[in-house]
């Protein structure tokens, strides 16, 4: 039997439930096609489940260090499987809120593999759905437009047999029924530090692996600096300029790697390793070749309408590549929805997106580094304040870290933002509405940010791009 | 020997050295007179060392709360000495770091009372301060422009005799060496709800009067009940359209008060009584007869460039009444010292100010509340939006309090914004920021706020003012 539909989103993660909520708002009918569950690796496995064991490891730094604080505490342990049980708690809540929203906006969801078809009775265009269900016969949905929404999937190294065990990948670890005594990390973006500062909070041993010649190779280069110095104080092994290959791994009692590391092998040894390399779009599989879609190494080339070569085919979120965030996919599926309904495009400017790594200290950023913005020529001048000047931050008891604005010095505009240190990912968003809003670094001074407040460096950070800081 | 300055400021608090720091950033040769520490009431009295025994309190909660995260402890304690040590230690580095401040920007500090003189063969106008040193002669100090920056003191009760052991204002709770066994706090406004939290996390029986018909009758009263059910539901007593007088406290083993609650009179015991009833402002013993100054109850006059009747001297901060908040001071002190150099008038907006509140769950506000926006005849619209529904609410183990957002239905603007919940205090800048800036709902709403973060909640309140919130 065929349903038809205004919208078939394929994959039910971040990106595609939000675009079928905002899709069901604005009267469309709405289904989504979900492989696993609803809510994708976001919920399931990503964002929310490594945030709530990273808080749980937040919990456990703060309670050794309360008598800081005047509280004296005992005998303070890490419950492993009780860490474990909350977040899956968490994730369970979450879960069954979106199910839901998916009731409340009357979405229908389909568990099974949509795949695209081509051309049939049924349509002149590709873009019926298929809906495969194991031992169920197929679906078949008929909408007049389509996201294609089903995300990513961690990269591997070539070679490499990941059995989940000692070789695992982010989805394993967030499965892990106890803690390794050592392990090693290759890659050192945003989900090997996430990882790496965690496991450090837990006790064990870690050593971070890193290609380039600094970690988080994407941030300002003084974010980078400082959040290498933090994590060396806290006894993290890092090492960069290091290439692995299947070859250099082998397992026996652990694993031992041996990495070469401005061409000298250096060995290191731990008792699992986890590879963050980064994140490959699921394409196979969905029928892009019944399709025109074109691809462009593992993700779906996109017009900035979100549009792929099929016109009434859309894809948002990690299957599009780019920076590969919840709040993007989202953002990506409500300007896809919008552009079904009212034609109005409204593709995401990446300048104005925040990435925020949940470390210890956390880190929050949104626009050029440094480094860009002087590579793309623009005149620029910098603001920077110490969370040491905020009298907040030493109330908190942690005032490591720092925010640097970068404003064009012709132009008076903001480029960028970057933060380290204590609540800097829900403070980023102040930024983000500055970008959003053209907001000159004399305006965000003249916001009267609370005092006491972590905000305040904010405001700080700003007057010190004309030389106006106050407590400096 | 008299002394020449461009620039003399009556009062080393937030808004006197702030005002400094700025003149001296300006070129203007600058002085402060003080008659106990720079820093004033907001470093020595007030926020800070409040904020720091909030932060313990804090510790102490989550602390005991460990074991929701999967963190065993035992034997949590409250080592309240401890506690006092480190509010001294923060008091006394931020201390020590304003003093260095002064110097970096050579800018002069007279510890004494300064009193402005009147027209003397010195000068034709008034404004000559005579600098009164303990046991030293008078330093007499000639500026060209004075900023009165005095600042305020608690309110009392007609009547009653503070003597700062049974009956206390803030000032004295902060110096407390062992805590109560319980306390009647008088009046519950900001600072009132503040230590009731905090002496509620102690372990202190607590209960507060509030003359008025709510507790924060200013808040929004959304805001006021929902603080009102959650500081309840912690076991602390709230006694509304509560009368005190003088007569009605007897000192006798610890405290009894026979309040008059609707008509009927209600006796209410404890060991100690905390008076937090407002605060006057400083006018007294600086000279104010000499001038031609103006004063309303205990506050000076002044127009929209804070200037007073003498064009020349100008009041900011405390002493001239409205918020009495240390980040209202500094910015009026900015205010006024642009005024001197550029002639520049920058009055704050009272909408434009952030209002916080350290409870916990803490509450920040900006602009109207529902009632007054009703009340001054504005079409409104509101959404809200509750923490239950954020993804890092529930990371974060506290979930309660939401957001609210009240814009104009005909204009979009935004001219309210109210959260009670986890962080509301550093994230109530991003709605400071909106609101200098003019920004709509929808513009909030476009703003990419990240993934997950609490900070999502004022995207989808924004998001809710239009009926367009995901995850309700």
């Amino acid at each position: 039997m065929a349903h038809e539909y205004d919208l078939v989103i394929l994959g039910g993660g971040t990106g595609g439930y939000v675009a079928a909520i905002r899709a069901s708002q604005l009267g469309l009918k709405t289904a989504i096609v979900e492989k696993e569950k609803i809510g994708g690796t976001c919920l399931h496995k990503g964002c929310i489940p490594s945030k709530a064991m990273l808080r749980s490891a937040e919990v456990f730094r703060q309670s050794k260090n309360a008598q800081q604080f005047g509280i004296d505490v005992s005998d303070v342990k890490i419950n492993f499987s009780a860490i474990q049980n909350r977040k899956q708690t968490i994730v369970d809540q979450l879960h069954s809120g979106v199910k839901s929203l998916m009731k409340k906006g009357k979405i229908d969801v389909y568990y099974g593999t949509g795949r695209i078809l081509g051309p049939s009775i049924f349509s002149p265009m590709p873009g019926t759905i298929s809906v495969e269900m194991e031992g169920l016969e197929n679906e078949m949905l008929l909408p007049k437009n389509v996201i294609i929404a089903t995300g990513s999937r961690p990269r591997n190294i070539n070679g490499i047999d990941v059995d989940g065990e000692t070789i695992m990948f982010s989805d394993h670890a967030l499965q892990l029924e106890t803690l390794p005594k050592s392990i090693i990390i290759v890659g050192g973006g945003v989900i090997g530090i996430e990882w790496a500062s965690m496991l450090a909070d837990f006790g064990v041993e870690v050593t971070v692996v890193e290609y380039g010649n600094r970690i988080l190779p994407t941030e300002d280069l003084e974010i980078s600096s400082e959040i290498e110095k933090l994590l060396k104080n806290r006894g993290i092994n890092i090492v960069t300029n290091a290439q692995i290959t299947s070859d250099s791994i082998k397992i026996e009692n652990g694993i031992t790697v041996s990495a070469t590391v401005n061409n000298e092998v250096q060995t290191l040894e731990a008792e699992k390793m986890l590879i963050s390399i980064g994140r490959v779009g699921n394409i196979e599989g969905i029928g892009l070749e019944n399709t025109e879609i074109e691809t462009d190494s593992s993700f779906i080339k996109v017009n900035e309408a979100y549009q792929t070569k099929e016109k009434h085919i859309y894809a948002i979120g990690d299957v599009i590549g780019g920076m590969q965030l919840a709040h993007v996919a989202s953002h990506e599926g409500i300007a896809a929805v919008e552009h079904i309904v009212n034609g109005k495009i409204s593709h995401l400017n990446s300048q104005n997106i925040a990435r925020c790594i949940y470390s210890y200290p956390e880190i929050a950023s949104i626009g050029l580094t440094e480094q860009q913005a002087t590579e793309l020529g623009h005149g620029i001048k910098v603001g920077k304040f110490p969370f040491k000047g905020i009298g907040k931050a030493l109330v908190y008891g942690n005032s490591e870290g720092f925010v640097k604005i970068i404003a064009n010095k012709d132009t008076d505009d903001i480029i960028g933002v970057h933060m380290i240190g204590p609540d800097v990912t829900n403070m980023i968003s102040e930024a983000a509405l500055a970008m959003l809003l053209d907001a000159t670094p004399w305006e965000i001074g003249e916001t009267i940010h609370p005092h006491p407040s972590l905000s305040e460096i904010i405001g700080e950070a700003a007057l010190a791009v004309d030389g106006r800081a106050i407590h400096i």
